[in-house]
């Protein structure tokens, strides 16, 4: 059994958990190995209610170089070409791309080098998204005559589509600062994106981790129906949600004038 | 029978309708009693062919600050627990911000304060925006264990979803010229969002009203349709208007090289 | 039968064909003319295995006007009024919309005068879009009774919501940079449009042609589905697009650092 300690370091620091991709000689690519790491970490945190946020980042010179060219190309000598194995993996990171997703907690990434491919989709598929001064993100599969079909989930999902069919028609490295302009990272941070979003997600990691698990789960629900639907669900969720414990608390402490203490779930 | 007149107020210049909301001392909170004056004055707007634009305004220091949690609370000591009221409310409200989407005028919100919440969500929902330069907005509902999620539903049909989770996870709020940037509102106006929601509900005013009625309703129902069930709604769409009135007279107006005379519809 | 040179220019370098809208007298209306002449180039170039990029251009004071308003109403003394012949046209038009989504190849529209209406949305239906710095875009429908529903398609799939209302709303023309801004064009050239889809085209002329053809294609069908099963048609395209020889022999090229080439498809 791969000890994933190994590919992805875990700290924690009171209510945030920090997971750094840990194989920089690699470029932290998405191996088999790597994959399951990753998601294995998440699997654990997802389990951790004193566990508010998660920040991504990486060690190294890029923080993650997308899939593994190597690892793929290796199994074209497979009695299938490699079928089996191409499907395998393309299946195996889209899931841990929904895994974040769907993680109860929100998910910081912190991008201070280059990130390609399913690496630029990684930080997509994030909540949230801190860029350092240098940080660079491209979708070059085009270059290699394999279309970054899977990124382009992600990407759609965030970026007006001119923008998102540029750089992957492109296959051109963005910066930070356009980065920003386009909506694939919330905030460029001069001190490093560590620095960034270790002060997003202390902001809010003293939020009701309650509410928040209630709105990550809607939002990302909601916003996959039409109109009527997407309120059905919403108000539903919101009725619940006043029901639970955070929020009696939440609003009590608010008409009280006092701070609120929020539940460990 | 409460009068919605004193909750919101209504006057009229030509062809523009403004309301007011007008519970200053409550931070224009949505209250049942303000939902119903809303929504009334909204069904009233609805059948007056001669108005062709609302502009939805705010009297006092708040633009409106969501939900009435005094309110709320209240019927925390209901048999129920307040489920049924909860219930109620949230379905009531998300009622009301699907019937300015519906309504046949195009409404334009004009905000010179705060709008926090459903305050917010009501602004996203409108079809236009305009912010004085100090307003700004935020959906802080993670700050009483209470996640703004059926603010979510709109504010995830206007924004990046990486805006808009940032407003949503921190509850922080923005001004007008972050709101300007991310999408939530049209224009910034020096003067005061009235004067520049004035402008621009004077400049539509002169536009054809059964032309945007025929659009606002194609627009919203296209949105959610597939690329191609979108066309044939909106061809279909196009097809009818061009045998209405409006249409015959502004395209013989225009190769008469004379201005249009709309109907009144 | 109508020869489409007259209407619809082309010309070839290298693998970039240029299409020009070549009836500058009508400000390059889309009369049933235009549309066919402009879909029989398109439905040549699909067949092309040697184009791989496609810019659309045109020739005098507009870019294009959108429908040909003097084609239309001479139709109003048909005997059905016109109703025929509107479908028609509407449905037609929509058809080449989506054929320029449909087209194998990428389309960069290059805009250096005024783009309107139905012309507007030929940009907004490109996948990528170059402004020369005169360059302007407005959907006025509304001026004449005709609410742009169908050029609302194509924006809405671009633009923020409330942008796209904006222009529809007021049917005020907006500039390159304000274009820029709101994610309807991807670059202003200052050099002029067509230098600038130029460079753009060549960039995207020395991709692989096959890897863009499989991700052209899952770009657009992938968007319209729920995120599970936009994952599961993305991840089953990739794995496909593993197997091909553009893949083959691109990675193979990557690993052992020397230029790829492409197969002509």
């Amino acid at each position: 059994m791969t000890d994933s300690n190994e590919f992805v370091l875990q700290e924690e620091a009171g209510h945030v958990a920090r997971l750094t991709l840990n194989r920089p000689a690699s470029r932290n690519a998405l191996s088999v190995a790597m994959l399951a790491a990753l998601s294995q970490r998440l699997d654990g945190l997802e389990k951790r209610g004193d566990i508010r946020v998660v920040v991504l980042q990486a060690e190294g010179p890029a923080f993650c170089a997308g899939h593994d060219l190597k690892e793929l190309t290796a199994h074209r000598s497979d009695a299938d070409g490699g079928r089996g194995f191409f499907e395998e993996t393309m299946r195996g990171c889209s899931a841990l791309m929904q895994k974040i997703v769907g993680l109860r907690q929100p998910v910081i990434a912190a991008v201070d080098e280059i990130a390609t491919a399913a690496g630029c989709q990684l930080v997509a598929s994030c909540d949230l998204a801190v860029a350092g001064p240098n940080a660079r993100f491209c979708t070059p599969g085009v270059d290699i005559g394999l279309f970054c079909s899977t990124p382009a989930v992600a990407l759609s999902r965030n970026l007006a589509p001119k923008h998102a069919l540029e750089m992957l028609l492109t296959g051109f490295p963005i910066g930070a600062e356009a980065a920003l302009r386009i909506g694939l990272v919330n905030r460029v941070s001069q001190d490093g994106a560590r620095t960034g979003a270790r002060a997003l997600a202390e902001l809010i990691a003293a939020k009701s981790p309650e509410a928040i698990r209630f709105g990550k789960r809607a939002f990302y629900a909601q916003r996959e129906k039409p109109l009527v639907e997407a309120y059905d669900l919403a108000s539903a969720v919101m009725a619940e949600n006043m029901l639970a414990e955070d929020a009696k608390e939440g609003i009590a402490a608010f008409l009280e004038k006092r701070a609120p203490e929020w539940r460990e779930p």
